[in-house]
């Protein structure tokens, strides 16, 4: 965690800690959990026939070498996404694990950029340096895993 | 008027769909994403010092070995845990991955034991053959993520 020494304007950080922290958390909602499968089809079979849940959203990401299927659950999404190409960084994940499984998760934000500022703001890497379009129509920033708990973070704003 | 051509039996189906798929779906609410991490407060202080978002319930789980810090996310929590001893699946977890990440996600539920009925009916192994209690006084069963895209998932009753 990233050591911040602070002299004058401790003042300061008290604001910013009660605006952020107390009246403001940066986290709205649990956007999706993203569960990478080998086979996009056999996975929304088993999610509709366990649990009844169906595809509010299809699409396919190029940039990101990806297509997803959003199932909604509240106000929240099962992600299942599958690669479209060798290279893309879920092929690399799913050969790597041997099988599909939980690969991200998404956090619903008000303002993306405002988020990913506070995230470096703290000295954490970033996997993208400034927001960039996500699927429908979002606007998303992922951040390093190594500085989140191990935990592959999406920054997602409607 | 068109010709509508039914075969016995299509009347039992369009019933079971419209009673499970379309009316109810068994998943009401991602309830949570569970992070594993080698020590709580440092996860807490993570969650806080970056994204402002605070604990709202802090349980030990005697039965599973974990202690647990909820963080409420709109209608969800990030659920931190982390082991209270070493035979404990989640340091086993933790040991075998070498560090902290995504454990299991949890499914909120109306009703966890024919959630689970359901899951059983498709043939999918499960950990738990009945619902047992939770934390904060849920009603909560894992089912085998081998039988679930490789996902760890919790079926979780308020």
């Amino acid at each position: 965690m990233a050591q911040i020494t602070r002299l004058p304007g401790d003042d300061d950080k008290e604001t910013a800690m009660s605006e952020s922290a107390q009246d403001r958390p940066l986290l709205t909602e649990i956007d999706h959990i993203a569960i990478a499968v080998p086979d996009l089809d056999e996975g929304i079979a088993y999610y509709r026939e366990t649990f009844g849940a169906t595809v509010d959203h299809r699409e396919i990401v190029e940039r990101d070498g990806v297509e997803e299927a959003l199932l909604k659950v509240a106000e929240s999404y099962v992600q299942l996404l599958t690669p479209t190409r060798d290279d893309s960084t879920v092929a690399k994940w799913l050969a790597n694990r041997g099988g599909p499984g939980i690969h991200h998760v998404g956090y619903r934000v008000d303002d993306c950029a405002a988020a990913l500022d506070a995230v470096k703001r703290q000295g954490f890497r970033v996997l993208d340096e400034q927001p960039r379009p996500g699927s429908r129509g979002t606007t998303v920033a992922f951040i390093h895993p190594k500085d989140a708990l191990g935990t592959l973070i999406e920054l997602v704003q409607e």
